[in-house]
C-alpha cells in the first residue's frame, strides 16, 4: 500500500476513518505545502460545524467543564470535536495531559473526538493551524468543534475570540473579574460561565461581573449571560449549553454571526500574510552577520533598530519579493 | 516654552524627573520613530540595571510578591523599577489596577518607579517595547528593574524569558505545577516561588515542581531552586531574593548572563524585522480587494492561503522592499 496523499486521508476522514483523521490534524499542525494542500481541499467543503471557544485562566476548570459539556452535546446525539489548543512548549509536548486521559467517559464514544494542538515554536502558528483544523473537522462531519485554549494570553485569547461564539470560564473571587477583564476577556465573551460555583464568594462574582458590564455599557441583547455551573459534579452545564445555542440563535438571526465570519476570514488572510513575511523575517536573521550585529547590540555598540534595517535591506537583496 | 524632544526628555529622566522618566516610556510604548530615535540615544549608555521577569498564572499573587520585593530591594537602600506588563486591551487600557493603586507603601519612595504597559494592539509590540523600556529605566539609573507580566500565553512568557533571570510564581496545589509545566515556564524558571505558601499543599506543590525538574533532568547550578512564600505577609521574601541574587551571580560568573543577553539581543533584532514585516502585512490585506477576499474566503469560494498568496504579490508590485 502506497503512502496516502493528503487528499486520501481526507476523504478516509470524512467516512469515519479516525486515525486518518488524526494524521489530517497532524499535517496542518506541522504546515508547510501538505498543510496548505489541507486547505486547499476543505475550503469549498462547507462542514456545518459550529464553532465554540472556551477560555480562562488556568486551573479555572476549563477541560472539566469541557467533559461536563460533551454530555450534554451528547445527550442531545450530535458530534462534537474538542480541539485544545496548547501553547507552545517543547519540554512538555503537550503529552502531561494526554488526550486519552482528557477524553474521560467519552473515550469510546466514537461521536466525539478530542486532539490536542501545540505550535511547536512556529511564529504565528496556532492562530493560523486552529481555524484550518475547525474546517478539518467540520468536513469530518461534526456538528460542533469546541475550542478550549490552555492559558489567557494574548494568542490564546485571539484563537478563542475565532470561534462562533465565545464561554469565558472565571471562578469565584472579585480577582478573577479583574483578571478577566485586565486580559481581554470582556471584548469576546459571549456567555459567562462562573465555574466551580459551588464555592464561597460565587454571587459576588457574578454581581462583579454585572458590573464591569454595565460599565462597558453593553446592553440587551448583546450582553453576555453569567452562568453558574459546577463542571466536577454537571451542575448548571445543561443551562450553560443552552445560553450557548440561544445566543448562536441570537447572532445567526441578527446577521451578526455571517458578519464575525467574514471578519474573522479577513484576520485569518492578514495571519497567513504575516506568517509568510515572519518566515522572511527568520531567514534574514539566521546567519553569521545577524550574530555579529546580535554581538554589537549586547556589547551597547549599536542599537537593534540600525540591526534590523541592515538585515532587512541585505535580504531585500538576496531574495527580493515575488508573488 | 517648546516642545521638548526625546533627547531632552531623556536627558531630565537621567536627571530624576519622574514625569520626564514616564513621558519618554510613552514614547516608546506608542512605537514609530520617536521611540527609534530613543532606542538610538539609550543603547551607548551602559545603564547597570538587572532586570528580574515575574511570571505566572492570574490570580497567583504576582503584584503582591512583587511589592514585598520592593520592600527588600529598597532595604539594601538599590533604586528600583517595576515594569508591569499587560496583554492589549482596548477595553481596560490597563486603568483597573492603576500604577498609583499598585504601588502601595512606596507611592512616596522616588527610589522607586512603577509603569504598567500595554501594547495597544499592535502586533508584536510588547516584544518589542519591553526590552527598550527596561534600557531607558536603566539609563535613568535604576539598579533593578522588575518585569511583571500579567498572564501566562505565549507573548508573556516570552517577554519575561527575556530578562537577566526570571522568577515563575505558582501557588500550592498540584494543578498548578503541571499548568506551569504546561505553559512553558518550566524552560525559563531561574528560581521557583510557590506564593501563598500558607494555604494547605505548599510542601506538596514543592514535591511535584521538584519531581518535575528531575524528570527533565535539570541539575547542579542550573537546577532553579524551589521557595516558599507569603507576599501578603513578607513571610520568605527575603529568601526569594536572595536566591534571585545568587542565581544571577552564578550567572554572570559562569559566563550564562552574557551568553543569555546575546541571545537576547539576537531575538529583539529578529523581532524589529518581523514587527517592520508585520506593519507591511497589514498594509497589504487593508484595501477593498483584501475585503473581497475576506468575503469570497467566508463564503468558502476561495482557501486563505490563495488570498494571501494575491495579496502578497500586490503587495511587492506596489511597494517593493527598500533598505
Amino acid at each position: 500500500m502506497g503512502r496516502r496523499t493528503p487528499s486520501d486521508l481526507l476523504a478516509a476522514a470524512r467516512d469515519g476513518d479516525r486515525a486518518a483523521l488524526a494524521r489530517v490534524l497532524s499535517l496542518i499542525e506541522r504546515g508547510g505545502e501538505p498543510a496548505r494542500e489541507v486547505g486547499r481541499l476543505v475550503v469549498r467543503e462547507s462542514g456545518s460545524a459550529a464553532t465554540v471557544g472556551i477560555t480562562g485562566a488556568p486551573g479555572a476548570g476549563k477541560s472539566t467543564l469541557t467533559n461536563a459539556l460533551l454530555d450534554v452535546i451528547r445527550a442531545a446525539d450530535q458530534r462534537v470535536a474538542v480541539l485544545a489548543v496548547d501553547p507552545s512548549s517543547p519540554f512538555t509536548g503537550g503529552a502531561i495531559l494526554g488526550d486519552r486521559v482528557r477524553m474521560g467517559d467519552h473515550a469510546l464514544d466514537d461521536q466525539v473526538f478530542v486532539r490536542s494542538m501545540a505550535t511547536r515554536g512556529h511564529l504565528g502558528g496556532l492562530a493560523v493551524a486552529a481555524p484550518e483544523a475547525v474546517r478539518v473537522l467540520g468536513v469530518a462531519g461534526f456538528d460542533w468543534v469546541l475550542v478550549e485554549t490552555v492559558g489567557v494570553g494574548q494568542v490564546e485569547v485571539e484563537v478563542a475570540g475565532q470561534a462562533d461564539a465565545t464561554l469565558v470560564v472565571v471562578n469565584p473571587g472579585w480577582g478573577d473579574a479583574v483578571q478577566a477583564a485586565k486580559a481581554g476577556l470582556m471584548e469576546i465573551a459571549d456567555v459567562f460561565v462562573i465555574n466551580k460555583a459551588d464555592r464561597p464568594g460565587a454571587t459576588e462574582t457574578r454581581r462583579d461581573l454585572e458590573r464591569v458590564l454595565d460599565l462597558a455599557g453593553v446592553k440587551g441583547d448583546d450582553r453576555p449571560p453569567v452562568c453558574l455551573a459546577v463542571g466536577t459534579s454537571g451542575e448548571g452545564v445543561a443551562e450553560v449549553w443552552s445560553a450557548v445555542t440561544q445566543r448562536l440563535g441570537h447572532l445567526r438571526s441578527s446577521g451578526m454571526l455571517d458578519e464575525r465570519r467574514r471578519r474573522r476570514a479577513g484576520d485569518e488572510i492578514t495571519r497567513l500574510v504575516a506568517a509568510r513575511l515572519l518566515e522572511r523575517a527568520q531567514a534574514a536573521t539566521d546567519s553569521d552577520r545577524a550574530a555579529d550585529l546580535a554581538d554589537q547590540v549586547a556589547a551597547g555598540k549599536l542599537d537593534p533598530w540600525s540591526a534590523a534595517d541592515e538585515l532587512l535591506a541585505a535580504h531585500a537583496e538576496a531574495a527580493p519579493e515575488r508573488g
